[in-house]
């Protein structure tokens, strides 16, 4: 039976230990929700970058350039960070290159030791859950916070994993886990409400995002698991 | 109405702004039981520190040295980390200086910042609910957790503060006031079987401590208010 931690930031990331482990990288409103969007779409890589530099660079080579920052996206370039911005017939097969305030950086920091990194939302929720029980592989659920600090609705989402794999597997190694699955018990007959109280929906909300929280917060609109291969994001389930 | 916020881990405490605010520092197993218990049975003063050789400092001043590292009792000191070495006479009036793995640090990193430090433990809830219904001032409940990871029984702990404190005030500034009070009310009916399922209760099962654990889940064993003034912890309610 494989065991399941949660990292509520990636500021504690350095007490767990990576390595031969399975890392779901999860940053729902809304990395990645978008990368699980793009993918699906037809973007066939995504390279998921720390810094704005990094975003240009690979603008150089080909790649359109997406981001944000503060929730907001950044000036200059071509996406910011709303899923609908992918359901765009012409960037099919393109490549691109995305910087995000929390969820890129945990999907660097969690790259280099991991065994294999897979990015979560619940847009393909089942896809995420399959692959953990097809693997049978030690996980951790990295929560991607705000700005250093734990966040709702990405521990909600590492405790709806937590429910959808009880049957599998309840060997949770951390006390984070339960702290994650009653925070999802608590609200997941009504996700939209219960999310309402994150400090990040409120922000988002003063954006004017409402229907791209509404969209992340839908189950398996996508059948698609983003995984990195090098530095890039594919969909392994072409691959497969 | 105050806010109130919650810090799963000293590591993210960063991120928070202790300025002008009270902090209520949380390490129920047991540093924080040790010291409600130490000034509740006559103790008059406890420095706590964040190094054994500091300990060993306040003992050329006549102190007595408490201390655990990794939840045992450190060789050479004169109490370990049990509530129940304070239940003895001859320690009256005495001083103490602790040292703990988690809860001194948590203190130690408040008290420069802090408006008041404040230490909690179900021993003394309603002493602390009390003071800071009576204080109106902006808090932070601040778990110490374990080795840098946010713990189950702290978390469980700031739950019930915020539980106890929902009529005076809900203004809760932080997501994981969501995930102290929900994990609070998951448990809160039998925090003893709630709490076996935290690493810590394990480790310290191993250490034959579950007298220690039961006694503290205890509520209102003693009305006294541990408070930092300058280097020293003193229970503020004999001042009064």
């Amino acid at each position: 039976m494989f065991s399941l931690e949660v990292c509520l930031t990636p500021d504690v990331l350095k007490y767990y230990d990576l390595h031969d482990k399975n890392v779901v990288v999860i940053d729902i409103l809304r990395a990645t929700s978008c990368i699980t969007t793009a993918l699906a779409c037809g973007i066939a890589k995504i390279a998921p970058v720390r810094e704005l530099e990094d975003c240009k660079a690979y603008k150089q080579q080909g790649f359109i350039t997406a981001g944000e920052r503060g929730g907001q996206k950044v000036e200059g370039f071509d996406l910011g960070n709303s899923p609908f911005s992918y359901h765009n017939p012409e960037l099919i097969g393109k490549n691109i290159a995305i910087t995000t305030s929390n969820g890129t950086l945990a999907i660097d920091m969690s790259k280099k030791d991991a065994h294999k990194v897979i990015v979560g939302s619940f847009l393909n929720i089942q896809s995420v859950v399959d692959c953990l029980v097809k693997d049978q592989r030690n996980t951790i659920l990295l929560c991607a916070g705000w700005k250093g600090k734990p966040n709702l609705e990405d521990t909600f989402y590492a405790g709806a994993l937590l429910f959808e794999l009880q049957n599998t597997t309840k060997n949770w190694t951390d006390d984070s886990c339960m702290m994650a699955y009653h925070t999802f018990l608590a609200g997941k007959n009504n996700p939209l409400e219960f999310l309402s109280q994150s400090s990040h929906y409120q922000r988002l909300l003063n954006f004017g995002n409402l229907e791209d929280i509404k969209f992340c917060l839908t189950r398996n609109v996508y059948d698609v698991l983003p995984v990195m291969e090098g530095d890039f994001l594919i969909n392994a389930l072409l691959s497969e």
